[in-house]
């Protein structure tokens, strides 16, 4: 084993935090490390916690880390923010105010901005959930900044998938439309103590009705106001509920399957595009293009043939 | 030249909406159409222009356009909002402002959401600027809600990249800290009207001392109040200014060859992706997986030999 996997299966803390690192950075070991890894999962239950910006995702998960502290789980927390620069420091001063639980060894965040994560946002995402829970975290939390395709796949990693509303946001089409009523197994309704909160109940059952048809778990719905710590207990009971219907349905392997074999392909993709791309960053072809000699696309399918004939030719790498 | 092709050149407003479609659905004619307009292309000046949410930009992109058609150029517009769908509507709602200009010929405006763009959001909207550049759009804006490392590239196609800024909003230094001063030419205070300007300006001179020893071009900082109309016509000074610097300078050239280059290495990966994954989509390697008989990325490494070996055995396709 790898001496980092080890560490990390040994719960040490810094060889956790250099390992994320090594994912962030593409660092050659990386896959070693995730192989070895791979073979000391733990199963952790994977919540993701998602939201429009201002829905108060961050203190909902800030109080909802106390509430399974002191039911004395440990918890893991990657705070993904792919809309910074421009998120107005929100995530930063989340982080601040989670400063307290910084002095806890039960309890590690990581915040994964779009810098630094040179295998895309997702892969990356997803890779450090599959770290974490070789290192031994009864809960991962997955906490995403705004909804666009990138975070529908960061999602996707997640047993539990919550999406945090807040009334009289008006964003419950918005949710509709992009396809996320589909992912979410579980509806909080946050700031539940500002007004509109039975209109948007209304609304989210109303959408719910229209999707969904194919699975027998319909997504409850909570109310919280995370300032007063109200409603997390009942969070957390109805994420025990999806758990518990994962494992009888099945469902739960499928969608660990799917997960897992998802993850194949984009290793391949990734590994391919690399190869190719560090034999042909440089080569006649940029002269040609350059000088109008050759068109960007015969140039490109220029570079696939000429690769192809360099893998028939490559004897050392002949398998059969 | 494929019929489609043909349409977008001779400037058929509808073939060139299907055209875009054809990007965004990865129509198998989609490389043709490309390789087919790239002789044409005209070489209209494409201005980048991102910022936080709320900094007014589409307002600001709205009344620029305005601007411009009384000056009686053509103006394509590219919308890009990979924050949807919680970003509040705030894009359609500027889209529904800007509806005046949709009678206008001479004004195409195009939204580009992370749904719906198979070959990715930054790929797709560089694709769509090479379509409308065919076309004859003297100006092309391209409008990004939000920065995160995907605007990043996708400002990449612009000519001239306009960073929208608001007096006591604090962006400047997530700009910096995001790399976006790297690639400012042009800093716009919006809403100049609001306290705090000159305390910006200090701030933005004080971060530009600090980066762009390479370059002669210090970005200049122009003030607007977009409601009122004010400060466009500086805008646009500024702009062709450093349009005439990128001329002089050969800057430009070295431009658009990094782009034109960077756009072969994207369709190969996407080409060779495309290929590897409608070969494994499916195979023995998913019970594998399934089974934990063995590790994803054992499962990886396994695909890529067996690709490598099945292009070596594949005469078919050889060239030499």
């Amino acid at each position: 084993m790898h001496a980092l996997a080890e560490r990390i299966v040994n719960k040490d803390l810094r060889g956790l935090a250099r390992g994320i690192s090594y994912l962030e950075n593409d660092h050659p070991d990386k896959l070693t490390i995730l192989q070895d890894l791979h073979t000391h999962r733990k199963g952790a239950h994977v919540i993701g916690i998602t939201g429009s910006p201002g829905a108060g995702k961050s203190s909902l998960v800030n109080r909802f880390v106390q509430f399974l502290r002191a039911k004395e789980m440990t918890v893991g927390i990657v705070a993904v923010d792919p809309t910074s620069p421009f998120s107005g420091g929100a995530l930063l001063g989340d982080r601040v105010r989670m400063a307290e639980h910084f002095t806890d060894p039960g309890v590690y965040i990581r915040s994964m901005g779009t810098r630094g994560s040179l295998g895309g946002l997702a892969r990356t995402t997803k890779e450090t959930v599959r770290v974490m829970d070789a290192y031994g975290f009864d809960v991962i939390l997955v906490e995403t900044v705004g909804v666009g395709q990138s975070e529908l796949d960061i999602m996707k990693i997640a047993d539990t998938t919550a999406v945090v509303l807040n009334p009289g946001s008006g964003d419950v089409v918005q949710v509709f439309k992009a396809g996320i009523m589909e992912i979410a197994d579980l509806f909080i309704i946050n700031k539940a103590d500002l007004p509109g909160v039975s209109k948007l109940m209304t609304e989210i059952e109303g959408m719910l009705d229209l999707v969904k048809h194919d699975s027998p778990w319909r997504p409850p719905i909570v109310q919280t106001i995370s300032i007063e710590n109200k409603g997390l207990a009942e969070v957390w009971e109805q994420v025990e509920k999806h758990e518990e219907y994962l494992q009888e349905s099945g469902e739960g392997e499928r969608k660990r399957n799917r997960i897992l074999q998802q993850e194949v392909l984009e290793v391949v993709h990734y590994e391919l595009v690399k190869e190719v791309e560090e034999k042909y960053q440089h080569g006649k072809w940029r002269d040609q293009v350059r000088s109008g000699e050759i068109d960007p696309y015969t140039a490109a399918g220029n570079i696939l043939s000429e690769w192809k004939s360099s893998v028939r030719n490559d004897t050392n790498t002949r398998e059969g």
